[in-house]
């Protein structure tokens, strides 16, 4: 009963959306596992070509999905040039999609190539290969194609714009359409209190903790730290773009 | 043969709306309720914590999806804080969400506070109660749970911003994304004219009965009155935020 | 198994494609062919009233559906006036919608209006077709009505707003939500090179064929010659709305 979730920054103005569902249709209507195919929605207003957000909603939506899931994600600028297509399993799931970064923060069980030119559409173009390449890649997983069919074994060559984070301390990894800065600071690390652009915000629980207007530090829904402005927008409020170091705040202990 | 309807504040360039789906699919996959389970995205763009807003989309859109019908609704600012997540049982359909307005245009048969913590994930996140606990009470009732294991009876709190309309008036209640202004004002208490923010506009039937750019009131899809400008947006026309008073103008008899 | 595409300009943030959905679901859900049905999104953030946008989306995007499908096109900015409702049967599948030029690439095999008040709503309202029409001609259409049934045969009457192409000239016909230039000139006819809005550009093969900040052609994904800026907007780059001109720049040769 395969699910295919598809993740784009193609919006939704345009029939690129629609091409890429057309070719999934097209290729399974006919087959007997149709009837047990659902195609997902996850998110098409990525921002253009923005790896690092991509990677970020892969990781943290895409994980609450079964096992056997088949995510495809389309965020992808250097289409046609010389980053690779790859199919990744990693926790029982299948990801597929160019080889630039958006699958950063999975941990590959294995990573192949896309390289065989019969899980391809017949015509390949040069800028479209959520339509001609990644679509008809899942077609055929949801199919129960071998993996080995579609290529051979690499290693993901696709980096995140910042490396490991350094014990003990976080960054902010994504800003969300609310304007909350998620960061991978997880709470145990954190404390009671995190430092961040100057600004030392104890942390909460949820947003009414505070009063409207105010920023707070809270354990967020991907389990990290994450910073808000309860009815407001911390990423107008904070100068702390993606990469602005998070750090616990040590609090002295009080004579009594 | 369950729909279960997404109504959300959550954008699509997040993975918040994925996460949700993820849920679903996950807690009905393994079971036989799935292979019938339709999932249906209703709106994702509403205005960041607009209550009013997603309560006339709740009122409008789902009464037009058939009896038992699951209809999610998360437009929840105040997350994690005093208010009560419920479902409420109105028309044969079930509404899932938090009681804070939402849902102040339906008339309940009943309402049950979202309790029982066997309905909601094995981790409630503070801030994130649309995947911890709306879509697990959604997948819940979709397999047939008796309601009455969710939790107990009450009657819902959330308010609308206004109250009830008074005899032969109406107000905007809604402004949709042409600039197009609803009113809750019924076509038969407006007679043959309505006035709004000064202007006075006859009812007509449809768009081009008016030059474009020109005012209109007409009898809008909700059956209520609606205020738009052919071509062009009502609401930069007209100063009439929602809330403004919709009249009808009683047309003096002319002698003959 | 009937799969429904809708393509409209209602966005997110409204009811109104829940509305549609709504109907569909209420229609079909009591009947055997719901347990074979599929709706699916193709496009709801069409430019308002952009008809001639809806149609490229239309004529582009469709195609990739299997034979059979079943095509909602609602951008209806003429919506209760004169422009009649059709049903048009092309390539195999069939598409719904105003006759306002939505449908002016696709190649008819026939055409209907519209007429039979039993495949609409019981009150057709005069300004959301899209849900009291459209919607209730498409469920007719996935339980295997007899088109016969919908109204007369007709020939359509709405029009790009460009004429048939020039031999050996093209014109953009699109502008994507990159900025990127869609052209209806194809690649045969281009050549090496193409002019556009006073620019010589050589048609290379893909994005990173150029460096960053640079427009390039390329033969699109639609299969005509495309202009873009890698990792920018050609429509902000160029003076070159829909309807300008591109033309093949012939080389001279080089003496050696």
């Amino acid at each position: 009963m395969p699910v295919i979730t598809l993740t784009t920054d193609f919006g939704s103005r345009d029939g690129y959306v629609g091409a890429v569902k057309g070719v999934l249709v097209r290729l399974l209507q006919p087959t007997p596992v149709w009837a047990h195919t659902t195609i997902v929605d996850l998110a098409h207003d990525v921002p253009r070509g923005d790896i690092a957000h991509a990677a970020w909603v892969v990781a943290t939506a895409c994980r609450e999905f079964p096992d056997g899931s088949i995510h495809v994600v389309v965020i992808d600028p250097g289409v046609g040039g010389a980053r690779r297509g790859v199919v990744v399993e990693a926790g029982g799931s299948y990801y597929v999609g160019p080889d630039n970064g958006v699958f950063g923060y999975l941990v590959p069980r294995w990573v192949r190539a896309i390289e065989n030119r019969a899980v391809m559409a017949g015509e390949v173009s040069a800028t479209f290969h959520g339509r001609d390449v990644f679509a008809t890649v899942a077609a055929a997983l949801a199919r129960d194609l071998d993996p080995a069919a579609i290529g051979g074994p690499v290693t993901l060559a696709g980096r995140l714009p910042w490396g490991a984070r350094p014990t003990g301390e976080g960054r902010v990894v994504y800003v969300d359409h609310y304007g909350n800065l998620v960061t991978d600071l997880p709470p145990d690390e954190a404390g009671a209190a995190v430092a961040i652009a100057g600004r030392r915000l104890p942390i909460v629980r949820t947003y009414e903790d505070v009063p409207p207007g105010n920023l707070l530090a809270y354990v967020g829904s991907a389990r990290t730290i994450e910073i808000a402005v309860r009815d407001g927008r911390a990423d107008r409020t904070l100068e702390a773009p993606r990469g602005t170091p998070v750090v616990p705040v040590v609090e002295r202990t009080e004579l009594r």
